[in-house]
C-alpha cells in the first residue's frame, strides 16, 4: 500500500484539476472559452482604452465633483458612450457637497526661511487671506496626536510626518489615510491653529498629495485648516526640527465650501441578448481631483472598462453589461451612494460587479467575493486569464470604493487587482497626467476585464447563496 | 619579419604605458600615490560632502542671486568655511542685476479650458496682473520660428515644443537650451504678445523648468513674457492643438525687475606649504534657482569641492587650495565674471581650475584643458581615480561655467565629469531637493577631487606651454 502522503500527490498530479484549474467544475464550454481568448488577443491588439483615457485628460482634464468641469465630464462621457454603440446612454443625476480650493502656500519663516511645498485636504478650513503663523509641533503618527490630553496644543500647528510603505496591493493606503481623515478634527480638540501631514502617498518628488477629509456629520465643528507637505518638505521640516530650535510655520488657505451642486453617475449598457434584466456591473468613476487630470485616477478606469465592454458587445453578450461611470468619486463616494439608493430596488439583478480604480498598473490577481458554494465557477473566470499573468486571489474582494454601498447589500463583487506599486506616486498629485499611462499595461487590463465581462454574462449560475 | 600592425600590436601589449596608463612620464612617487590612495579611501568613507550639502539646503534653501536669501547663503558658507579650518576666509562682492518671480499661472481657455503648469524664465517681462490672452502657434523647434518673417506672429502666443535629449554628459543640454535664451527676443520682432517653451530638462514629471534668459544689451527691447512649460503640460498643449481647432492660452506672469543688488563670491583657502602664491581653484556656485533648494544644483558642488579640500589640508599641501564658492550664476555667470576681473593681475598664478556643477552623479571622467606638451603629466592625475571609476578624457574640458573667464585668460582647467544621465531631471525645477542625493556618489566624487587637489598641488610641472 502506498504511504497515503504519496497517494495524495498522485491523485493531485494526475487530477484533471491540477492539470486544468478547476477544470473539475469547469463552468464553461470550449467555445466559450475560445472567445474569451479571442477577446484577450483583440484586447491587446486594440489601442481603445489608451484613446479613451488621451480624450478625457485631453478635452476635460482635471474634473473636480461639483464644478463645471466635472458637468463637462459627464457631457464628453455621454458622447463616447453614444459613440462607441452603448445603449440607454443616461446621466443619473445626485447632489454633491461643493468645495473648491483656493490660495495654499506656506513657509518656515524661522529659523530657516524658506518655502513649503503644500496643497489643502479636501474639505478643509480657510486660514483666511492673512494666513497663520504659529510653531510647528511634530509627531511620528496619527495615534501619538489622539493620545494627548484635550487642549493640549493651544496656538501651535500639528505636523505628523507619518510616511506611507510602498506595496504591490495598496495595502499601505488605509494605514496611511487615516491622518488624511481625521487631523483637522483632532487640532480642533487640542486647540491647534492649523495641521500639516506628510502627504499620504509614496512619491519622492516634491508634489503634495491632495485627498478628502472625513465630512463633517451634523453638529460637528469644522476642522483646523490643514494640507499636505510633499514629501521632500516634511523631511526638511523634520530636518530644521532635529536642530533644536523653534521651528515657525506660516501658512495661508483659502478654500472655500460654497452650495451644494450637482454632479450625475453616467451609465451606457449593451443590453442581454438573453436575460437583459440580469447586470453585469462594470464600473470606474469619472471625476478627479483638481491638481492633475485624472489620468491614473480615474481616466485609466473609464477607458479600461469601456474598451472592454465595447469588445463584448460584439459578442452579443446573454447579460446586461452595465458601464457606470461613477460621479464624485473622490469626495467622499457620493455617486456610488447614489447609484446604490436610486437602484436598491433593482440590486437583487445585479449578478456580478468589478470596478477598475487602482491606476494603470498590470492586473496580476483575480480576487473574488462570492457565496462560498459558487467560489469554483467565479475562480473559472479568473483561470481563464491566467495567460496574460492573473493569478488567482482570495474571496475577500474589495471590489472598488464605488461598489461599497452595493457590496454592502450583497452584490457580490470581483476585483481585477492592478499592480499599484507605483501607483502612490501619482495619486491625487498634479503629475497624474496622461503621460504615466503605458498603453501596453492598458491594453492588459482591457483584456483581462473583456474575458471577466464575458464570461460573467455567459455562465449558466449567479454568485449569490440563494440562487436560481 | 612580422607585419607592421602585429609589431604594433605587441609594442602596445608589452609597453608599461599600456600597462599602467601614463606610467612612462609618471610625474608622481609612490608615495605621492599612496596619499592620493588613501585621501580616496578616507572620502569613500566620509559623509562630510553630503552633510555640507544637508546643511546648506536645510539651513538656508533656496538663495536666488541678489536676494535676501543668497546673502544668508554666503553667510553660511563663511561660518562654514571657518569652522573647517579654511584660512582667508571671506566675501569678495560685486554688483547683480535683480530679478524676483511673481504671479505665473497659464490655462487653456478654449477649446479644453484647463490649468496649465508653467514657470517664468528669468529676466521675463511681465504681463501684468491681467495677463493675457491669445491663440497658440506652435513649432517643433527654434529654428522654425527665426526663419520667419519680421512682423508674422502679431498678437499671437508663441509655443516651442522641442524636447531635450536625455545624455551622460549633458550634450543635450546646448542643443535644448538655444530657445530658453532667445525667444523672448524673437516674440518681439514677431509681434507675438507671449511666449511658451517646452521645458530645457528631460524629467516626464509635471515641473516647470526655469533658467535664465539672455541678457538684454544696451538698447535693445524687452523680450515679450515668456514661461516654460512642463513636459506633461506641453503635450497637453500639443495633443489640443492636433484636434484642429484654434487653442487659446491665457498667461499671467508678473515678476519683476528690482533696481540691482549685491552678490559676491565666497572664498577660503589652505595655504600653501612650499608655492602659496601657486594657486589650485576648486570651485562650486553658492548661488541656486529660487523654485528648489539647490540641493544638486549646485549646493552638491559646495559639498564636493569643500569636502574634498577639506581632506587634502591634512596632507599640507605644497600649493594653495582655493576653494571659491561663487556667486550670482544662475543669472548669467555674474560671479563668474567678476572673479576673473578682481584677480585678473593674479591669473597667471592659477595653475588648474576645477568646478563642480553638474549634480551629484558619479564620476566617470576625467578631462583636461592643458598645453599639449603637459598633457601626459595631466592625464597622469586622472589615472589616479581610476580603481574609482574614472576614465580617460580628452584635452578639450570646459572646466564649468563659472571658470569660463578664467578658461577664456589662458587658466588650465579640468573636468571631473559627472554623470549628468538624470541631472536635467531636477535642474532648476522645485524637485530640486536634497532627498535626490546618493551619499554614496557624494564620495565617490570627493575622493576624485581630493586625489585631484592633493596631486594637482604636489606635481612638479605646471600646465601651459611657458612654464617655469
Amino acid at each position: 500500500m502506498l504511504p497515503r502522503s504519496l497517494l495524495l500527490t498522485l491523485i493531485f498530479v494526475l487530477s484533471p484539476a491540477a492539470l486544468c484549474g478547476s477544470a473539475l467544475a469547469q463552468p464553461f464550454s470550449e467555445n466559450q472559452l475560445t472567445t474569451a481568448q479571442r477577446l484577450m488577443d483583440q484586447a491587446l491588439e486594440s489601442d481603445l482604452g489608451y484613446e479613451i483615457v488621451e480624450s478625457l485628460t485631453t478635452e476635460v482634464g482635471p474634473r473636480l465633483a461639483g464644478t463645471e468641469a466635472e458637468s463637462r465630464a459627464r457631457d464628453w462621457a455621454i458622447a463616447m458612450l453614444k459613440a462607441q454603440g452603448f445603449e440607454n446612454v443616461r446621466n443619473e443625476p445626485f447632489p454633491v457637497p461643493l468645495w473648491v480650493r483656493g490660495v495654499e502656500t506656506a513657509a518656515i519663516t524661522s529659523p530657516y526661511p524658506q518655502p513649503l511645498a503644500i496643497t489643502a485636504l479636501g474639505g478643509s478650513s480657510s486660514t483666511g487671506p492673512d494666513g497663520v503663523e504659529a510653531e510647528i509641533v511634530a509627531f511620528k503618527d496619527l495615534a501619538s496626536v489622539e493620545a494627548l490630553p484635550d487642549g493640549s496644543l493651544k496656538g501651535k500647528i500639528i505636523f505628523i510626518d507619518e510616511p506611507m510603505t510602498r506595496t504591490q496591493d495598496g495595502s499601505g493606503y488605509g494605514v496611511a489615510v487615516r491622518k488624511r481623515r481625521t487631523t483637522a478634527y483632532e487640532g480642533v480638540r487640542l486647540g491647534a491653529v492649523a495641521a500639516l501631514i506628510r502627504s499620504v502617498g509614496t512619491s519622492t518628488h516634491r508634489f503634495a498629495h491632495t485627498g478628502q477629509m472625513q465630512r463633517l456629520t451634523e453638529g460637528e465643528r469644522e476642522g483646523v485648516p490643514t494640507a499636505a507637505l510633499s514629501a521632500p518638505d516634511a523631511d526638511q521640516l523634520t530636518r530644521s526640527l532635529k536642530r533644536g530650535q523653534p521651528v515657525r510655520v506660516k501658512m495661508v488657505l483659502t478654500p472655500e465650501t460654497l452650495p451644494p451642486s450637482e454632479s450625475g453617475n453616467v451609465i451606457g449598457e449593451i443590453v442581454g441578448s438573453e436575460k437583459p434584466e440580469e447586470i453585469i456591473l462594470v464600473g470606474a468613476h469619472l471625476d478627479s481631483w483638481d491638481l492633475g487630470t485624472g489620468a491614473v485616477d480615474d481616466g485609466a478606469g473609464v477607458g479600461i472598462v469601456t474598451a472592454a465592454a465595447r469588445l463584448v458587445a460584439a459578442e452579443n453578450p446573454k447579460r446586461t453589461i452595465r458601464v457606470v461611470l461613477f460621479g464624485a468619486e473622490e469626495v467622499g463616494l457620493v455617486g456610488a451612494k447614489a447609484y446604490a439608493e436610486q437602484h436598491w430596488d433593482d440590486l437583487d439583478n445585479h449578478m456580478l460587479a468589478a470596478e477598475s480604480d487602482f491606476g494603470a498598473g498590470r492586473i496580476w490577481r483575480f480576487e473574488t467575493r462570492v457565496h462560498e458554494s459558487k467560489l469554483e465557477t467565479a475562480q473559472a473566470i479568473g483561470n481563464a486569464m491566467r495567460g496574460i499573468g492573473v493569478g488567482p486571489g482570495p474571496n475577500t474582494a474589495y471590489g472598488g470604493p464605488d461598489l461599497t454601498y452595493v457590496r454592502a447589500a450583497g452584490v457580490p463583487v470581483v476585483t481585477l487587482k492592478q499592480d499599484g506599486l507605483d501607483y502612490f506616486d501619482l495619486h491625487h498629485t498634479p503629475n497624474d497626467t496622461f503621460d504615466k499611462i503605458d498603453p501596453a499595461d492598458m491594453a492588459q487590463n482591457v483584456a483581462a476585464y473583456a474575458a471577466f465581462i464575458y464570461l460573467a454574462s455567459e455562465v449558466d449560475a449567479h454568485f449569490r447563496g440563494d440562487e436560481e
